[in-house]
């Protein structure tokens, strides 16, 4: 499904209009419209969390810890992507022709305006919960600050307050390969070449980034790729190398690279303290419940992250569960080691459901 | 210094003719030349080791761990490099141009190998010390296996008996990022525009590999870069940006695209125990002393990978020293953060000498 929004200001000053918005839902909103839940996507994702092929499939269904027998599920692509929700890539009212670079510089808080927006169309005042892993950790803790009378609680793995010096190192490195491509153009290479050979340079990085050295260790070793013996050229020798360079063509397939630009500048941007003195302050005013995830072996989200946001809520006496799972998987964890995730979130989502009866 | 040795069998099976060594000497050669010590570089190190802007100069000069009154030090640019050692950027006699990819791909035992007859020139039968951290100290590593009776004492810094998934994918994502600039062409890029975009990505990378969250946390933190607040474009933001695109910039400079692919992918071929049972059998004859050095906080060569060593080593009650020295640094610790790792090597320098008297 996809609305239209007139027009949406933006952190950065400007007005984006019209703006798009796509989404899909599974399960039912009650009559008491008291079981909704937002689900969050990451860096890559999209509105397609669930059913066949979906980011989080093994979370969300019938049964499962976002029980669409009980909840009225919805997850929308995020403002910058290239999903059905505005982008770089959508056409330019005043021109046209795609925004490319004309696009403006977005924020995580301009994605949750829009989202809130999205709220007010389907007539869901307050969501039951709001839960996401990475940069959907992001929304749902901006979700809780913005509009915390709309939050009844938080679901936050692997996701951090701020983005550190090396997040933002590593994705730096990600745009810069890009915009190094000679077909990125300035951002005007729609309908003609795409900027293929940086955007698969920077998903490469970030794949490393999502694994730990364990999991790497565990699926790929030092295996050769379909050779007994190293082929002292520089084809491909290891497997690990196979398996980037395949990520990295595939992802091409899906992604823009100038959304790669605006999502992760996002990212960068994102500091829930920001103009405060501490990051407990921004909790003071919070009434959300949290749940706060961490996984052993996620060194790109690593878990200090997720006890500065816990000890920022102990400030104030927030209600505040945490929990490090113990995982090889590194940041993708959250994606594929789900087995502890999902129950715990099935018993968070059931005492929230409970606290607001 | 350069020397040229007649002719060098490669572990590829080609035959490098004729091959330049070239190489920096500090302090005098004893009578009994029983004072010699090899200092070996990483990646993109070079000879200059030692003295003004030397790599090492806080390990090596008069009255330091590498005393220069009391050794002579010994440090050669690898082969396949790019500071005056035969490298994919010299002259191809066979065609009077540079060999760029007609260049074989070499490994580490072929730096070492080249090495040896380096100390033959220079009438060193055993050297007291091979001395070396992250693919310095794998060099050392493959001196004490390859040439055992040539060695008293190995220092292995920061090093691994061969390289992970990880340090493999990293590797690879830096010569992606090089072969996808069109102006590497196919390597041929002598005497025209380098490759200067994808080295520096590649570089960048390097970079974020080579601090740890924590260094970079407190070196650049969210820190922005001349500016108040974000700019909403995507010219630098962040210290950490500028940082990465100067540091970026400045490599290309003084480093050659190919030398980088060949290099790096020597460290990916490196494993120790390749063609063996384990680890443990490559040191069964073993008569060299050890020193194993690693640091808390660097997670491009973890601390694991040393006790791999250490561990073999102990198998046959080989005589190794092992530390892990505490850093915030990361992989540039031993660069950066010598002053423990100084007093380890005085002690270990001084006690080799007296076991030889």
């Amino acid at each position: 499904m996809t609305i239209a929004i007139p027009s949406l200001d933006l952190d950065c000053g400007a007005t984006l209009a019209p703006v798009d918005i796509a989404y899909e839902s599974w399960g039912e909103l009650n009559s008491a419209r008291s079981n909704a839940i937002l689900i969050l996507h990451a860096f890559s994702g999209d509105s397609h969390a669930a059913g066949h092929g979906g980011w989080w499939e093994a979370m969300i269904g019938p049964g499962r810890a976002f029980d669409t027998n009980r909840y009225f599920i919805v997850c929308s692509n995020v403002l910058g992507g290239c999903r059905g929700t505005t982008g770089p890539g959508s056409k330019n009212p005043a021109t046209g022709k795609p925004y490319a670079m004309q696009f403006p510089v977005i924020t995580v808080g301009d994605m949750v305006r829009l989202q809130a927006r999205l709220a007010d169309q389907l007539g869901v005042g307050k969501w039951l919960a709001v839960a996401g892993g990475s940069m959907g950790g992001m929304q749902a803790l901006e979700w809780a600050v913005a509009y915390p009378e709309r939050v009844a609680s938080a679901i936050v793995i692997a996701a951090t307050a701020k983005h550190s010096a090396q997040q933002i190192a590593f994705n730096e490195v990600g745009r810069q390969a890009i915009v190094a491509d000679p077909d990125w153009c300035g951002g005007n290479y729609y309908g003609q070449a795409l900027p293929a050979r940086g955007l698969a340079v920077a998903r490469m990085v970030g794949h490393i980034t999502y694994m730990s050295d364990a999991s790497m260790r565990e699926k790929f070793g030092r295996r050769l790729r379909g050779k007994d013996a190293f082929g002292f050229d520089f084809s491909v020798d290891f497997e690990v190398e196979s398996y980037l360079r395949y990520r990295g063509s595939q992802f091409v397939e899906r992604f823009d690279a100038n959304s790669y630009l605006y999502i992760t500048k996002a990212m960068d941007y994102f500091d829930l303290s920001a103009g405060r003195r501490s990051l407990a302050e921004v909790f003071a005013e919070a009434k959300t419940r949290f749940l706060i995830l961490s996984f052993t072996s996620d060194w790109l989200y690593p878990t200090y992250q997720s006890i500065e946001i816990v000890t920022a809520l102990r400030r104030w006496n927030g209600d505040v569960a945490f929990c490090e799972l113990s995982s090889s998987y590194g940041h993708d964890a959250f994606l594929v080691d789900t087995r502890e995730q999902a129950e715990i979130v099935t018993g968070f989502l059931a005492r929230t459901s409970e606290s607001l009866r």
